[in-house]
């Protein structure tokens, strides 16, 4: 007898409350999946379910796995709770269902998807990242205000104004000129087990290039070369990209 | 004779290139608007364009204002070219007509719209802010990686990995339980005139609440609160917030 096909999953940002700033991407994964995956405890406490239903009634008629993280500091504890809930996943996968697992805003700005993420893709999952638009986008739009331009940089930090001395993700943004130099500096870091360099080239249209070994980077890639650095310290959770 | 009413004009954001990651609010603007606004001198030299026209291709019978802003470090030239482009957007404002202004990605972050957003709303435009997916969200999704996760924080800089001296806008996110010192911090920097600082909870849900203030920051705002700062030398383009 044929091996049932493992199932998809899918971490989808429902973006950052109104349900009109959904993508049209989200929009048809949530129509498509047979099972919506929620980071809380039930449908009524979570946030991006509320809003994913605003935008897609019909997920109010799919069954639900509910993946609740406590908020701690215990590692242990956290750890345990995402072992557990991406076994939960796992087993809805291997009866050959898509599952799209909710987020408010994007999944990588801190999402709780990541965690189960790097787990079922170890398992030998198919698993598929949805972006969303992130909270603080919506707030800056609100506000009428930019929240950065020309040379300036944007921080993004996890909640209090505090020392920038905690690891960091660099994102390098239009390094389009000056990606000799850069390529130059990120491989000495990569060298030295300082950071984990990764490049996409025109994200997302018909020319896109990925670069996983900055090495290897085409120094002509061009103005819409995005570079994301994972520095010493960071990672998804509880695990880290370099040690 | 009643004077015609001005028309609205609408930062779009339409996200970082998959032309299904275009939000379902920026594409009815798209529908709706009789005049689209692009930051380029042609429809053909436009990424924004074309990524928009694939997720709404009737854009193509629609009129074009073109407002091209030359990559120089002069000030001068640059603040010319939206004084100038701004001029022939109000022509089209005040003929009634709306316009959706398009940019890659999302506006608040690097986007030429903003430098004429703030011209047009001085002048008593209405004006609205469409948010996107930024290109660096689908990046991370692209590589499968967490932007940021735990206690780190996310440093996204244009250019190239260079001193972090420059002016900075920081994103302060999930600050629920620290409001309080938070907001005593931000209070202290504002009269010292180093900063300027905003919140939004529950941004684009029914129970939204945005603070222009922040002296009068409500501490039990909770879990979903963002806070904008505008630290000293930041702005929108050749503008600054606080001097």
């Amino acid at each position: 007898m044929a091996e049932k096909r493992l199932g998809k999953i899918y971490g989808v940002g429902v973006g950052p409350g109104d349900p009109e700033l959904i993508t049209k991407k989200a929009e048809r994964v949530l129509r498509e999946c047979q099972v919506i995956g929620i980071p809380a405890a039930s449908r009524e406490e979570c946030t991006a379910y509320q809003v994913a239903k605003r935008a897609v009634p019909e997920i109010g008629n799919k069954p639900v796995v509910a993946v609740p993280v406590p908020m701690t500091k215990d590692r242990q504890v956290r750890r345990q709770a995402y072992e557990e809930g991406s076994a939960r996943l796992f087993e809805v996968l291997k009866e050959g269902r898509d599952i799209a697992f909710l987020n408010l805003g994007d999944p990588t700005v801190y999402g709780t998807y990541m965690e189960l993420h790097d787990r079922l893709v170890r398992e030998g999952c198919e698993a598929e990242l949805v972006s969303g638009v992130p909270s603080f986008c919506a707030v800056a739009a609100q506000l009428g205000v930019a929240l950065g331009s020309g040379r300036e940089s944007i921080l993004i930090q996890p909640g209090c104004y505090e020392k920038e001395d905690c690891a960091k993700t660099r994102i390098l943004m239009k390094s389009g000129g000056k990606l000799s130099a850069v390529k130059q500096r990120l491989t000495a870091m990569e060298e030295a087990g300082e950071a984990k360099a990764w490049a996409v080239s025109n994200c997302g249209m018909p020319d896109q290039s990925v670069c996983r070994d900055i090495r290897l980077l085409d120094e002509s890639a061009g103005y819409f070369t995005t570079i994301i650095v994972k520095e010493k310290g960071t990672g998804n959770g509880d695990g880290t990209v370099c040690e």
